[in-house]
Formats: structure tokens, sequence, C-alpha cells
């Protein structure tokens, strides 16, 4: 259904498989979602977007939640069905309840909201705002 | 510079001006920012936009400066310039510190990269994210 | 300031210059705004952008007025600067008041609500919008 | 298929409930479609969402059918599928008739096609269209 | 499941079936995709579409597989999956390889990542770039 | 201008100088661009993108010249002002001539324009498309 076949295990070349190894231990699961699957045809490609994901989301400043839930308002604005379905799961999986999911997208709407009017009355940037 | 001129204090119709006095009060600051400025010729949609960001701001489920990071996050991917500006320096008054900041931008980046590849590649939904 | 210099009448074409000699006739005005100035480096592009704009903006099911209107909605969507400026000038000059403009940024501004809660929902099409 | 279920009138709070009344009634069918059943897990959401929409989409400056393609044509630029299919199904309902239909799209491409020339060009705004 | 049918041969217009014969011809083939088959409904829009396409794809100052990729490129970005599927179908038939379509997709991947962070951090242009 | 202030050669932190060295070298100038000094607020996030941009960009199976021009044609889709005009110098300084400027133009405003039109048609994907 995608513009490159889902690849199996058994499917993939030894460098995307080490990923897909490398991936089943840091998620303590046999689970390989299809985006790994599809970027797999290019191990190169693969290895790096892994590679730079592991460290993006790690713990940090901010919770691996909050970075979660940053995902799926970028995803939601970009329109990208696949990765608000993926990121949203992932944010449940790290403990977000409903209450949390709806004040989420009350806060993504209201921005798209916001940016609308903002863009369609062109408003000058306030001095203060500015570094 | 805009597609309205800024409203001062004086130029706003009553209703406007009690948004302003609101305004002031929930933020404990004189300083009303041009976006209110701009709205400010409708006074009906300047009241229902306040009266909403009001309520979605605010605590709940969600902590306010998680809110504003998430607003920042949605405004760049929206490409809003004057949303970038005033929602990064809400975020700032709210504790969000240079390493927050970084982080948030690793995320938004990330997200902005792998919701392209998804895109491309067109990777079906797994059945285990689906509802 | 933009990716290629401004043109003047005298630095631009023959074939270019005649587009513009129909764009002063058509608008009854001799100002020339700068998008033209700027696609006149390619003057085959030029043309093509002019004659179809002519077709699609002239009277038809839908008048002159809601086609500005169309415009400025799918330009703040977009976030073209340029373009909501241009064409909410042009929607004036073509009848919009100050309550049509304020009532045009409250439909922009809850599509883009609506819009961003469907996809974070990823609502699923209901059988009787399907033709 | 979505990020959360789909709610039957049996599954819902009594405040989604009395929402979903509200619908029935203004729009005279017992129809409820999608969005609303997607919204209804968070009746805060839905009560505020539908409340501004009833206004926003209520005869005024503009008409009703105006308001309906705008909608389409904001959806459309910010690729909503869902909002795309439910809001064509809208202005048919109100009248948009085939050539209006072919009209509207032939805009939404036009000003597709310049928002991005005038994007990749980076014209500056010219300061008539500046207020 | 477009929100107009797909016609066929015998449905459309003999004006639209015109169309048809230039595309059977130009593409050596009888097969007429479905976005043709739902622009049909408005043989002018079809025939304006159809027309410039025909030039602006041509060989020219870029070779067609490179307006092909740059297709998939914007339609990427601006996540329109039926344009994705079509474009990555008809770089393939004018030669695009897998490396050239992971090269493509990294490009893709990075620009979308650094657009994003320029936009988040509100980076001012360099006088340098400006023309 | 931007959030953040622009670093000079001086304020940067080691670690960032180091990656300014590099760029340096590469593209064989001392002329380090905004992007790199308002990134090296977070060194750790300018040496990520450094590092995976010098790889993307390189000749590979596709040649930098039409590296750079589908860098313009996703960040004019995206609407990103600064990219636009770094990555046209950029194709420019690679040997892109005003024809092919031209072209490239011209085929970024088509696919903006067909992928409005499928969009508001919703035209289901070929079989043939999908793979």
């Amino acid at each position: 259904m995608g513009t490159v076949p889902l690849l199996s295990d058994e499917e993939v070349s030894a460098d995307a498989l080490a990923v897909f190894t490398e991936i089943r231990e840091v998620r303590q699961t046999d689970f390989i979602n299809n985006f790994w699957r599809s970027l797999a045809h290019d191990p190169a490609l693969l290895r790096a977007t892994w590679d730079r994901l592991k460290v993006v989301m790690a713990p940090g400043a901010l919770d691996p939640l909050v970075k979660e839930m940053l995902y799926v308002a970028v995803s939601t604005a970009n329109g990208c069905e696949y990765c608000v379905h993926s990121h949203t799961a992932a944010a449940r999986a790290k403990g977000m309840t409903p209450e949390m999911h709806g004040e989420l997208l009350a806060v993504i709407g209201m921005a798209a909201q916001t940016n609308a009017l903002v863009t369609g009355l062109q408003t000058p940037v306030d001095d203060a705002f500015k570094e």
C-alpha cells in the first residue's frame, strides 16, 4: 500500500536487521512497526533515523511523555496520519491519560486557530518578543 | 504592517477594552501584545478567542509550561512567525530553560523529518496503533 | 529582498511587457504589483500564470469577491504573507467590508481548528459524505 | 480506525448527549457525523467546539454557502480529508452546484500555485498593500 | 470515495474525451489515471490543467526525471497521498533507481527537519543570500 | 530578531566552534551563515544537524545541484523563508541557471496546484500506483 513494500525480517539486509535488533532491545518488544519496515529499503537512512530518534526521544530536560505529546502536536499540524497514530499510541504507553489527550487536542486546535488568525491579520511581532 | 492597523486602548470599542482589562488582570501586566490589538477590530472574535484561550491554557491535566511548548511546536509546524515568537517568550516566562528549548527544537525537527519520510513512503498504519 | 530582483518596465523583455500591458488594461490601473515584477524573469511563466489567473478569477458561477475571499483563505492556510496582503487588498477593492473580513477570519480560524482536531482524532469519514 | 473509538448515543456522557441533541435540532436531522462522535470523549471540548461553530457558521455578513466554501478551501489547503468530505457535502446541501464546485476547485488550485510561486520568489510585499 | 465520482470514457463530455485522447497519445498508453477521471467533471479545468502540465513537465533546462522527483518532493511536503503515489510511480518509469529514491527521501526528510529548526529559531536571513 | 541571538565565533562553545571549523573546511569559505549561528546555542543539536546534512547533501546517486533544487522545492512547500533564500543561493553556486530556476519554480507551482486539486477532489489512488 506504500510506495515501497514492507520488508519482513527475512527480507532485510544484515545492516537493517541490526537496527531492528537494537529497536527490539531498547523498546523491550519484538514488535517492529511498519515505519522501520519501509525505511529498511535504505539501510543507511534507517540507521541514521533510528540513531537520531533514540537520542532525541531519550529522557533529558524534557520527559519522554512530553516529548511524545510534542511529536503528536507536530505530526497533527503536518497532517501525518501514520505519525499521529503511532505517537498517540506511544504517548499512551508512556502514561498519557484521556484527560491529558483531551487537553493535548485542545491546545493543538487552539494553536491552529490562532496561527490562522495571526496569519490572516499579518500581525507584526511585538518588539518585546524579539531577542 | 498587518492587514488591519493595530488599535490603541483609545481606539478600541468598549467591548474590546473589557477584554483588554481581563487580559491585564489574568496576566498581571499592563502589556497587551499586538495579536489582541489586531483582533480588536472584531470585538466578538476578540472575545471568543480570549475566552477560549484562557480555558485551554489554564493548568489542568497538563501544566501550563507543557502547553506553551506544545503551542510552540504547532506554531513552528504551521510556520507562524508571530506565534513562534510570542509562545517561545511565554514558555520562557513560565520556566523553559535553554536546555528545554534545545530539546523542544530537536523533537520538532525530528518529528518534521519522520513525518516527511513516512509521507514519502506512504507507510500503512499498523493495526496495533488503531483503536 | 526576493530570490530574484524586481524588474522595472525598462528591464523586462518585450513578451513580459506585453503581459504588463494586459494587466494594466484589465485592472484599469497603471500599477503592476511586485508579484508580476518578480515573475517577469521568466516571461513564459509570467504569461501562463496571468492567462490562467485572468480566467479563474473572472465572474462566473461564483462572484469575484467570493473568489478573492477564497484566495485569502487558501493563502492564509498556506502561510503566504505576500498573498494574504495582496488578496485582502483585492477583496477590499471588490467590496469586502470590515464585517465580512471579520467573518472571513472567523471561518478561517474555525476551519484551522477543526482540521487540527479531526487530524488529531483521525476520525474516519462518514459513509454519508462519500460519493 | 481513529485514535479514539466513535461513541454511540448510548456511550456518551449526559453533557455530550446534550450537545448531540442541540446539533440534531439546529440541523434538523437525526444524523450525528463521526467528528462529533470522536470529540464526545471530551465533553468540554465537544461543547466548546459546537458552541463556537454554531456562531461562526450562522448567516451574517457572509452567507452560509460562502462560509462552507471557505471551509472547503481551508480544509483543502490543510490537507484534511475528513473536512474536505464533510464540508463539500455541507456546501452541496446549501446549494453549491457542480459549476460552483468546479470554480471553487479552480480558485483553490490557482491560489496554491501562486502561493508557491511567491514563496519561491520571496517577493516583497508592495507598500500599497500594507495598512 | 472522492468528493466526485470517477468518470469512465463513456460518461465524460466530448471536450473531456479529447483531453483523454491527448493524454493517451503523449504518454503512449491507454491508461488514464484517476486524477483525470475526477477532473473530467469540469472539462475546462481538465483542459487547462493538462495543457499546463504537458508544458511544465516536458524536457527543458531540467530533465523529466528531475522534474518528477521535484514533484514528489513538493507533494510529500504538502502531504498529498495521491500525488506521492502517482509521481513516485512516474519517477520510477523515467528511471529512478532505489538508490535515487533513498536519496530523494533523505533530502526531503533533511529539508523538513531544517525547515522546522529555522522556523523554531526564527533565524534572520543573511544579507549574503538576498538579491 | 530570532528567538535566540546569533552567536559569534567568540561566543560559541568549543564544541560548536569545532563544527564551524568543519563547515569552513568542507565549504572552502570563512562564511558561517546565520542558521549555524542560531543552532550553536545547542552544540549537540548543531553537531547532529551538520553531521547529517554533510552526508545527505554529498554527491551520490543524485548530484548535489539536484539535491539543492529538491531542498528549495521542500522549503518552498513548507513556506520557510530562510531556507528558500539559502538553498536558492546554494543552488546557484552549484550551477543553477536562470532557465533552470524558472523551470524549478514552474514545477513547484504546478505540483502545488495539482496537490490542491487532488485534495479537493479526494481522488482515490489508482491500484496501478500501489506497490
